[in-house]
Order: C-alpha cells, then structure tokens, then sequence
C-alpha cells in the first residue's frame, strides 16, 4: 500500500468519510487510493470554492469534519474564500493539498508556488507531510486540530509521499485533545458581574454555544439575572425557530449595531469576539460597545462551550429558571403576500412556508435583513450563514448542508451578485441530486455597494459607478443558468408565482431554482 | 482631493487607463474617484478571476499593464490562481487591493486577513500604502516594477489611505528602469557554442522575444549555425501564422518532451526557463535536456530580449541570412472535414478558417494539443494561452485581449472543465460587446486527468474514480449557459454543423460561444 492509500484509511478510521474534490494530476495517485475505498463518499466540485465551501456546511450540519482534496498551491488559492469563512465560523475541516513531488520543486514547474504562505491566513494548523510514513501522522494531526482548535486544518501532500511506499498497520481512531476546563473563579466573577448589571449586561454567544440546548440555558441565565442575549453578527450555525430562544445577532449597518449596544456596560462573551464593525467607517468607532464597557472574555471556541454556560447557571442557581427570549409560534393562517414581488415579500413567504426541520443556508446579504428576525417563530430549523464576509458561500454551504443532511430540506437564500461567485455548485446539487431549494434575490445590483457608496456621500452615480455596481445590461437569466447545470428553475415576478413555485418546490425532492425578480 | 483621486491620477498620467474591477466595501472611494474619471475605461467582472484574467489577456495584448480594483484579502483570494499565471506569462499588471483602514486592523474584522502571505507567492512587487499622501510613490513604483521587472504588482491600499487628503501637485510620468545592458561577452561566448554545436544546438525563447520580429532575427542564427529553435511550453504571446517562424513548443506529455529534446546539447535560453516536466513522474527525469546539455542563460524576461537577439546576429554576421523555420501558407480550397464531430476536426476547421489578425486565447488542454500546429500557416495571428496551468484563465483572457484590440476577432479555444472555474466571464464578454468566439472542446470529461491515471497505472475505474473524473450526469449545457448571461450560443455535433455557426460566428461582431460535443 501507498501512502495515498494510509491517508484515506486514517480519514476513515476517525469517521471521516465525505471528500469534496477538485483533483490535478498531483493527485492521481490519491484518487486511485480514493477510487479503492468506496466507503469514501467523493463529491466533485467543478471550482475549489464550492469544494472548501460544501466542506464548510457539511461540517457544520454533520459535526464532524470532512476531506477536501485540492490541486496545488492555485487550485488551493481558487479554495482559499470559502476556507476564510470556515475559519471565520470555526468550522473542522481537513484540506488536502497535492503539491509535486519534494525533488520537482527544485525545478520551480509552472504550478509550483509557497503554497504555506497562501494557506496560513486561512487556516488554524497548516503542516507539510514529510515521507509517505508521516501521512498517517500528518491527517492524525490535522483531524484532531479541526476538532479541537476547532477549525480549518491544510495539510500538504507531495505526490512522492503520496506514491511512496508504507508498511500496513492497524490504525486507530486519533484522539483529540479533550477542551479547557472551566475556570470556577472566573465563573464566579462573571456570576457576580451580571447579578450587578442586570439588564445593562448582555452575554454573546457563537458556536456550539448556538444549538437549543446551551442557548436555553443561556436564556435561564438572561432570565435569573436581567441579562440580554445576543449572537455574534456572524455565526456557523444556530439552532432556531417556535420553542427555542428568539437570540437577535449583532446588525451589520453601523449605526444600527451601535444603537443596538449602546446601553451595554458589560460584555459576557461565550466563543464570540468583541463586536467590532464590519469596515471602519470615517468618524465612527471601530468597537460597538461603548469605551467603558467591561468585556469579559469567559470561553473561546476551543471551550467548552455548553458547560461554560452550565456553569454560570449553576452559580446563579438559573438551571431550572424558565428561560427569557423562548420564540412564540408565528401566526397561522395569515395571508401571504400579493403583488409586486419585493425583497421582504420572498422573505415573509418563505418564514411562513417553511417546512418543520429545514436548513437554511443565508447569503441573501442586503435583500434579506429582516429574513432572520421573520424566522424567530417558524418551525425548528438550522440557520447557517455566511460568516466571514468573502461572498460566494451559499450555494456551496447548501451543498454540504445537503449532503450531511439527507434527509432534511435545505433552501439557499442566495443574494445574486453572490450567487455569481461559485455559480457552478448548482451542477453538484443536480449531480448528487441534493434537495435544495435555490431563492434567488435578484435585484441585478450589489445592492450593498449602493448604500455604502451612498455611506461616503455619493447619491449620483456617474457612468463608472453604475458599471461597477449594477448587473443589469444584460440581467442574469438565472432560470437558463441553472437549467444549464441541470438544475430545474422558475421565475417569479409577483409574490403569487413566488408562493406558488416555492410550495411546488418543497413538494418535491431535489434541487430547484427559483429567480425571484425584485 | 483625496488619496483615491491621486490614485487615478498616477494611474492615467502613466496611461493606465484600463481597470477591471470587482469592488467592495472599503474601495467606495476608489470607486468614486473612478466615478470623476470617464478617461478611466472600468470594466466590471462578477468574479475576481476574470477579473486578474481579464487583465493578463489584456496586457499581453496592450504592451501596457491595466490596474485591476479587487476586496480585501478574501476577494484577493480569489484572483491568484490568474495572478499566478500573469506571473507566469511575465505579464505587467497593476493590482489595487482595498484594505481596512489602518486603524481597523486590530479589531481583526471579519475580512480581515493577511494580504501579504497571500499576495507574495502570486506577485513579483507587494507593497502597502501607508499614507494617503504615499498613494502616488506606491503606484507608481507598481507601475515601474510592472514593466520592468516585468510582471505581476499588488499594491495594498488600505481605506483611510483612499478617503484621506492629498495636497494638489502635477504629475509626471514615472520613469521606468532600463533593461540590463546585453553582456557583450557572453554573446561572443554564445555564438562560439553556437558554430560549434550545429544541428544539436537549440536557441529557446519566451516573452518579448517571441514577436515577429525578434523571433526572425532568431531564426537567422539558426540559419547561419544549423541551431533548432524553441518557444517555452508556455508563453505570454506568440506572433505567428504565415510568413512568420514556425516556431515548436516544448511538449507537455513527458515522453513527448524528452524525446523532442534528447539530442540538444547546446541549450541557449532567451527569457526562457530550463525546460522540466510540468509533473514528476516516477522514475522519469525532471529536467527535459539530457544530463550533459550545456544549458546557457543568456537572458531573463527584465532583459532586453529583442537586443539580446540581434546582438547575437551581428556577431555571427546573421543580420542578413534568410530566416530558418518560416510558414509557408497553409494549402488553401481544401475541403473541410465533415461527420461526427471530433476535437481534431474542431481544430482543423477553426485553423482552416481563421481571420487575418484574430487574437487565439488557447485554454483547450488535451483536446487542441494538434491546434497549435494546425496554425502554422494560417493567416497571421496572435496565440496567447494559459501559462501557469492553473486552469480558468480562458474566458478571462478573451475579455481582456478584446478590450485591448476592439478591431480584431478574438477566438477562445475552451476545454469545457476548464471553462467552468471562470464561466461568469461570459457575462463581462455580454456587458462590453466584446468581439470573442468561444469554441467549447464539450468531451465533458477532465481528459487530461484520464490519461494521468492511466500513467500511474489505473485503467479501469471505479465509481468514485468516475465521479471525480467525468463532467457527465448531468452534461453541462453551455448553450442555456450562455444564453444565462447574455451570450448567444450554438451546438454543434457534427463537423458541418459546426463549420456553419463558426462561420456565421465570424460573420458578425460580439459575442458568441459553440459547444462542440466532440
């Protein structure tokens, strides 16, 4: 056996069984090892985007990391976006990067270049592997790392480690580094802090903190003390809908997050950073809470997260407090919208209609911002988002999403100047035949870009700015592309056909498309 | 005016006057500034690989480098793997990309990240403004090491810089470094190795040395000495066709290359690099000449390659000698082919009915390995290809050659796995009514990476070989592709067929794409 052959045997022994790839011929010999196991499940992916992409939303729906391999430094490069979002979402995730075999770099061939130096700012844990025997080694550490760090590991593979030759051994699972205890005096402290705030204290959560259960109890706190509860603007995940707690996220407008804040004297973060706003805007501060506001950084992710949480209500004796900020159902039977489709209009009829149990992966950007909040009481459903600002994710996320989740309804909220970026998922959706309900805002401008040009005092646009902001001549014909990557695709101009093609949507399984024109 | 506006400014005295774009948030002022510059020509990409692919094509074509205006690390990200083969080509190019404000660094804001790990394996200059008032020096210096050096510049440009004041001041050109002096003793010591070589003698070129004009003063030398000529397996930009030198790449199938080379012992390199494998193969040499080949540096792409050269033939009196290797005119009235279509006959009717003065941008991998010759003696043209085999370079390379040379017929010859890494440059070749035919080789495989498994020895392949493998199931349809982003298109599966929309592609002006099913 080869080392190629060692690395899948030590992806599969630690459960590791989905690779989204995009392989080179630096590759092959990885492939041949892939094409021997079939218990591998090997997506492809026709751009490195939505390979690191699916990785990042598998990961997050599965829990567990999964493999990518990629093809040299610029088809790692091509990966590099959605890898920034999955660190941005501290998401496991264990690239594999081929690279030419350790005497052909030497000869600086066309593909060669310091893939370290493109790999370190995206990733957590970046290692080179040294012989076909270090490859158990190397993918042992990079798996434990994703875990436990917890985010996105690049190990490099040169194709002569690859081919080279290993003894057989019996592997066993890895084992990953157990979190940092909880810190009682600390805890003590923070306990003491928030029975002093009340409600002038607020504690921010990301992460696991973010599923049903540590956000309940996370609630009992808000509940014992007065707190408020908020997520970070951004999060990998949340665990949402009636029953569970309604947790607002930091707003992305500026001048909204700080208002949002602005009575806030103590900070509890739980896994999240200090907000901070998304770009620096002349005249406005860079930190969204007031100067004087004591943060306290209680956990970060590698954490315990969840027991972090359990500890606090412990030492407020919160653990059997009803807890504040629980979503009410929305209301039943209300009326759809009509008429003229508009941004909030596919966003209430979709919270209306959505199925118990769904998953939504959000890059809707500007069209979509009160999207989430129109969620709080749908039915239970996972809300995965992108997170690290580089659009681009979301047909990629709804593609790992799916594939974690079988059995579940996934439906991209997908902003079309995003959309744009890694358009070419669409053709694994209808590869795989993942149930994937595509709604796309299309308002054929970065709208984003609009307002904020409008944030440094431009209101007329000249012929350069209309050209670098609009999409319009020609508009995107979404329903032709997706059709063009075998997805099925309608579109909607008035609320009506909006409704009606997204209830035949849920109807069905598999990937559709729908072009919502607003 | 602000730092934005001195940058537009040090751009357009310098006659920079062309940028791809793809903005974001914290280049508003740049976009504004742009906006109070109709001189500037922006050109909108819906992804940042077509834009730095836009911008190869078009300085391979324009002899001048264009800026390109790209977000943050992230968006940078995605423009390297095309920034990689710029850099390969040897391609001036001036990218400005947008950072936080300086002050905003700190808070480590969801897009931050460190541009420089990312931008110095694709960049051969990387330098961070540092003050508004340093827009103008930094741009500059880019501007100069562009042409110079020549190659690939990023320059980072943080948002305080752009939206601060600078003080009024006329600008002059900036000065570029002249290219180092031919070394006159080493063109006699050359031209020694050259008589005394003969027939196993090679003179390989790259870069400015593969215009008509250098190329035929080469081509005397090797009339006079009995020397072989070469291009590089990849190059910038050839001058070819009828009349011109025929002039042979290296091989890229090793076995292929080693033996085109096996009996060179005298290598002189004019820009070129020592020919090696694109991959290691196992136990198959990585350097392409024999081990005893005296391999000669005679000049690098900074150097005065067309100086070089025809120092070289006055101290060989070749100054006069008829040219070896010219084309003769391909045979004309012969019938085109017909039947089943086929890759071969994709190439042989595009050679057979190829336009005076139309620019070929080659992205076709295994299918259009014939092309290259099949153009010998067509009418005279520009070939321009991918460089760096970091594949999504084609339809990028189109925009940018069109926007270069409004007046000539741009061809496009695409693999289709290729094609999709950057297919929204469709949408650019759409919004700028760019003259570009794009011929789509649709065999929907990654053929390549089938004959680099059958090397390493596969050859029956199993399903997760397939499912990386193939581009089936379902087959990407480029004409609804397209048609998507505003371009018209046809399909072709029979040899007629596709001599028919070819061309009726050539008979009108804007763009158009065929997929040829072969």
């Amino acid at each position: 056996m080869n080392g190629a052959d060692r690395l899948c045997d030590t992806l599969l022994v630690n459960d590791v069984d989905v690779c989204f790839a995009n392989p080179g011929t630096s590759e092959m010999h990885f492939v041949a090892a892939l094409d021997r196991k079939p218990q591998m499940r090997c997506v492809l992916g026709l751009f490195e985007g939505v390979v690191t992409g699916a990785a990042d939303g598998y990961a997050r729906m599965a829990d567990k990391p999964a493999a990518t391999l990629l093809h040299c430094g610029p088809g790692m490069a091509n990966a590099l976006a959605n890898m920034h979002n999955a660190r941005r979402a501290w998401t496991p995730m264990i690239n594999v990067v081929g690279d030419h075999a350790t005497y052909h770099l030497q000869h600086d061939a066309p593909l060669t270049s310091d893939i370290e130096s493109l790999a370190r700012p995206m990733s957590q844990f970046v290692r080179r592997i040294t012989s076909a025997e270090d490859v158990g080694p190397a993918i042992g550490e990079a798996y434990a790392a994703s875990l436990s760090l917890p985010g996105v590991t690049t190990v490099i593979l040169p194709a002569d480690c690859a081919w080279g030759s290993v003894e057989p051994a019996e592997l066993k699972r890895t084992q990953v580094p157990a979190p940092k205890q909880v810190d009682q005096a600390q805890i003590r402290e923070v306990a003491g802090l928030l029975r002093k705030h009340g409600s002038r204290a607020a504690i921010m959560l990301t992460g696991s903190a973010l599923r049903e259960g540590p956000m309940a109890m996370a609630a009992r706190v808000c509940a014992a003390t007065g707190a408020q509860i908020f997520a970070q603007m951004s999060n990998g995940r949340i665990e949402r809908g009636a029953g569970r707690v309604a947790i607002p996220k930091v707003f992305y407008p500026i001048d909204m997050a700080l208002q949002q804040l602005k009575d806030i004297d103590l900070l509890i973060l739980i896994g999240a950073q200090v907000p901070v706003g998304f770009f620096a805007y002349p005249g406005k501060p860079g930190r969204l809470v007031h100067e004087t506001c004591h943060v306290e950084q209680l956990a970060v992710p590698g954490d315990d997260l969840p027991g972090t949480i359990e500890a606090l209500a412990d030492e407020l004796s919160a653990r059997a407090t009803p807890p504040a900020f629980i979503a009410a159902p929305q209301a039943q039977g209300e009326a759809l919208p009509t008429g003229t489709l508009d941004a909030d209009k596919v966003c209430t009829i979709v919270a209306r209609l959505l199925p118990e149990n769904a998953i939504i992966c959000d890059e809707s950007v500007s069209s979509g911002r009160s999207f989430y909040y129109d969620c709080h009481g749908a039915p239970q459903h996972d809300y995965i988002q992108l997170t690290g600002g580089s659009i681009g994710e979301g047909i990629p996320l709804c593609v790992g999403a799916a594939v974690a989740c079988p059995d579940r309804k996934v439906i991209g909220m997908q902003a079309d100047g995003s959309g744009m970026y890694t358009v070419q998922g669409l053709w694994t959706q209808a590869r795989e035949n993942l149930d994937v309900v595509t709604v796309v805002f299309a308002n054929r401008t970065y709208a984003i870009l609009h307002g904020e040009m409008r944030n440094v005092g431009v209101n007329d646009f000249g012929r350069n700015a209309k050209l670098m902001l609009n999409l319009d001549e020609p508009a995107l014909d979404w329903v032709s592309m997706a059709k063009g990557m075998g997805v099925e695709a309608g579109r909607a101009t008035t609320a009506e056909e909006f409704a009606r093609l997204f209830k035949g949507a849920l109807g069905r399984k598999g990937p559709f498309l729908i072009e919502a024109v607003i």
